[in-house]
């Protein structure tokens, strides 16, 4: 059936079993066992079935269907709707695009629906598979594997983001910012808001997993979404460190733009006097007065260069030293 | 009378019976049957009869009466009385209007009081009546109907504000800025704070609905207020994002308002240097003295030429090539 | 006695009796009756024999003696020691001016202690001598009368104040800013730190004065205090509103400032340019060499004045174009 | 011995002995007595020996002698270890100068040890003294008398920052802004967050005195500590204020340079195109062509002063009134 | 064992026996014994067999060998996981070195496990063996002394970080300012977040390690917790106090290139002024009218180098008296 990615039954910790989506009731006749469906994309009837065999709630099924939710964590009774966006760096475009995963987890059952941009859970599946005394813990070990498969696909975009930031910092610094580099810092900055709307949410819904007194998340699953949440928030704190040395290195370019400025107004100002003053020597000796004895004298010309040379070069040497050239 | 849009008697999620509003007390005489009446800016006696006819609060009528309230929400023993904040994007004046709706919800009511620039509930009237099994839930669901309603009306508005920074981007980054770009930051920001006080308050009125132990709000209505509470932080979330984006917008929009004051600043600094070299020249040999012999060579004129078009061009390639001019 | 505006006893919501102060302790001998004093700037005095009358504590004498308080709300066993902030806009000098009044509220006693600035509360002793059946609730209901009254002579301010930053938009985006905006806009934020630090303990002090277990403030009081409290929260989100807009108002300015200079010194450039060719052109025609062939042509100088007219021209054109002048 | 500056003890609220350090003991056997004693600087060998004679612990012994703590409250069983920051304005300095103050308070001792500049507490010893009534209350209330002391000695501070402000707005608004009054906003703001820094532990330290059930801080002494609680409040909101505005004024300030610098530039421009005018009219009518017949006019050279003249007025005029000079 | 640097049983306070890794649990046999055991960047194999002996949880185990953690704490039923982050100055290149401690601590044990740079605990070990008395108290002592040390080691790095901001201020207000201020501003502003991030969690851990209910943190450790959580406190507030001064002088920076442009831009004004009158007037005498009286007078020449130098030295006076030069 189209949009089914993955569907097993596990027991004790191992697949027992592929199955379709229709015999999902009769495969969970046997207790002890649960399913895990992966779907991608799916059409809506695919949903009201699945949604039938697991008796999930309407809103939940509309949200899955719907995708463009924000992060969050429902529970229905015994069971719960996670909503988690996913993360992957487009590097040919440099751009970071977002997906959206949608996960139900019942006593019986893990069901993922994964919409947009976001990398396959057969990684995910294929680990736990190897690690049969932990996917035996059931449900809740699968939804914390999911996690933090998600979560981790977040650590190589924030040191992308931090490489994009030391660039930033060598070119306001190094004297070769541009009007890019005002536009590169602020396209930094909308990256980083996403990041973290798309990350912070998941430190409170950790928090409520393992506070939770659910039985399909047994106590000693609790330690490992324990690790999800350290991880969530180091990306938070990584992301807001980010935001505050942004919001710095903004100032900073404004401020080096007006020394630039001052710079340029200062050797503005330098070779404009340079220039001005043989213009206005020149001027003097180029008046019609009938009686100007300078002009007569057999030195004058020369002396009147001397005169015009010296006053540059004094000009020249004050300025140099005063910085101003 | 004028003021009552629609006043209806409903029981087991269908519409028994279009009431006037000195029927009512006669009409909920029966058992499991309530009165849903939407009202548009009511006459002060038409709501004192609605009052009488429903026992509710003096409080409550004055300020149904007076509008200009902040969202809120506010428990009068066993009945709720609602401010709530709507909003429509007018297109032609590309500006938002917001309106107001007070709503009291008790056991056997739902009383919905509109002013100012508002949509009317007919539509959540017609969508609800398709879905009875749901409206058996009674006045706590028309309750979320209405509230799901108007903040679903927020996105459109958060979208259009959106696509507004997105042009006021393009403005800032693509050199085109002008007054009216920063007029235009400044009134989006006023914007995005009347849509911040409109709906955060939002938050906190579901997280109560949804805490609240009050028999007409049963167990299965709480996941559908979730839904609103949901939808409500994504509106906030989206805004605080725009806030926060729209100030480095500002910051940017200056940082290269003074990049672009430089490169003037440069600019008018070479021309500046370019035109004073040939000036300064031709006031030199403009003087008087009796004694000048490159006046009297017979290559003297072409050679001054020469030297100033020399003098200028090697000035321009080098401005040129420093990214001055 | 100076200092005392108003003292009478009151049973049942109705006035009984006009008091002497030092007649009190006997009216009060009745059970069910309170007395309602109206203090101006009471010297010390008045004030002790007040404490006497009705067994204040020294703490809160010596604050009603001292002002200068910050708005509080002190709970002294069962009775209340409360201090609001009163604004008044003087419409001439275009100043708010605050006073202070401090509030002793007792099982049989209400004393309220005006200082600076502020109007009497004769108004709020006469609106509530209309509605005995509120007055009834005894000296809670006054409590609530007199903070209602304070916290609604709030509103007009925050409406001058609300226009004034109109104004300065007006300016701002106008081009028509000065040094002066920019001091407007300093002393508006002023005010509204001084607002907000009068309005805002106000929130916590309703909140408490709902929760208080007293029996001065009997449960039917509650929702009175509730509309306080919602007055006092939404004066606060308007002066919050305002102040976030002021500060971007002021780097819209900064902003405005920065392109304006930048369109000035486009002017500086372009005209600087146009005058400058010309002199140049001059300046080489005024050359003294002996052979310059074109100052011999008969059209040499209409030539040249074309030659001037045409670059002129053509640089006044192309700056037109592009903006710079 | 030195660094005891006083050593009493107190039965009744009256002062009954002055004791030795090493006689503590033998004087404390009486009951319903305790001492009171005041440290200044004191070096290690007294602070072991107050330290056994009322048994305090070495944590708290060790932070009195080496100081540089910050403001907090710690409580070891049955007394408290306080740290408090004491300020003094240096007028001829116009500099904050702190101090520290380290009190010990039990059932039967009160022990403060001062370092750094400060008061002496003799004043508070004396005051105290005169009100047998209050000391009676015991430890708890001397700790009260000291806290409120030197809360109080910031209020002088705070003014003297609030009028130091009040001459930065002078200067900045009434444009005699120079590099002295940036440095001085900075220096303002280092005094706030010192000040603030001292300050702001104290509300959290209040609120814990009124919540501790020790038998040291009766019933009745509460209100008193409410008393320095509400001091340390409003200190703490006139700091925040002033913090606030100073930023205003910070920015404020850049804008008002920015202007200032428009206005420069603006006559800068003005000028110069008022001294380009005759400037190249009178190059032109000095070039050398054979047939420049206004040169030949009789009148010519009268007509080129009246057009030279009229150019610079029509231009004076234009831009006084545009108002660019 | 490589890796290991010091293994070693306590018993009563004091060292009993150097003992090798596997030859732990023998040692533990004993009753009232303690290992302590301090690692090196410990190989997989060695962390494996420490897990061993005391039963440490695989997560934890993770975290250790893997490094790059936050600071946190995590109980695992009785026994605690630390992370920590050491700092110390490398004062050759001026930066600080940031290291990670890994802390195992239970009932019989204490294990540190040291990444990066990072001083050796020897210290701490020979400290603690010096006070018996208080190293009988067990691991939680041990505990507090690898912690107390850790953060003792953050003082004189924040100490350095105010010397810089000392440093910075005089450039600042020194007018030595220069592209090399702002970048240095940035790094100071970046090492203070660094640094916040590594201390900021200690204040919620300590915090926590004193509210456990643990039996290795016996009651009369928790005052020595409670003193390396002031000191952790203090630290964060000196951070926080140097944050925003940083951001109040970069923004005085700005002001202050803004004020130093202003009067480069006021001199160059000055000065072409100066310089342009006697152009002007120079130019005007270079006239070729026929007829020009001024010309023919003997006094002529002179008679304009009066009036030129007049013209100068009444603008440079006046410039000089309104601060323009």
């Amino acid at each position: 059936m189209s949009g089914v990615v993955n569907c097993a039954a596990y027991a004790g910790g191992r697949r027992v079993a592929d199955v379709e989506i229709k015999d999902i009731s009769e495969v969970l006749k046997q207790r002890d066992r649960f399913v895990w469906i992966g779907l991608h994309e799916p059409d809506e009837d695919l949903l009201r079935q699945v949604q039938q065999e697991f008796g999930l709630h309407d809103l939940a099924i509309e949200d899955a269907h719907n995708a463009h939710q924000r992060p969050k964590l429902e529970r229905y009774g015994d069971s719960l709707f996670i909503v988690l966006r996913t993360a992957q760096m487009n590097r040919e475009q440099g751009r970071i695009e977002f997906g959206e995963t949608h996960l139900f987890v019942g006593a019986n059952h893990v069901v993922s629906v994964r919409h947009g941009a976001s990398l396959s859970y057969a990684e995910v599946r294929a680990r736990c598979e190897t690690t049969p005394q932990l996917l035996s813990k059931g449900p809740g070990f699968v939804l914390h594997a999911i996690m933090d498969f998600i979560v981790d696909r977040y650590f190589p975009i924030v040191d992308a983001l931090e490489e994009e930031l030391d660039r930033l910092e060598d070119e306001i610094f190094g004297e070769r910012f541009s009007r890019k580099t005002t536009a590169r810092i602020y396209h930094l900055k909308r990256d980083l808001l996403d990041v973290k709307r798309a990350v912070s949410p998941l430190v409170d819904m950790c928090n409520r997993l393992m506070r939770f007194d659910l039985e399909i998340i047994p106590d000693d699953t609790r330690p490992y979404f324990r690790d999800v949440y350290d991880h969530a928030i180091r990306i938070n704190e990584m992301v807001d460190a980010l935001r505050e040395l942004l919001t710095t290195a903004l100032e900073a370019n404004l401020s080096l733009i007006s020394v630039a400025q001052n710079d340029a107004m200062k050797r503005l100002a330098g070779w404009a006097a340079i220039f001005a003053v043989p213009t206005m020597i020149a001027g003097i000796y180029g008046m019609n007065f009938r009686v100007m004895p300078e002009l007569d004298w057999p030195l004058g010309y020369p002396l009147i260069w001397a005169l015009m040379l010296g006053a540059c070069g004094f000009l020249y040497l004050r300025f140099k030293r005063s910085g101003w050239l």
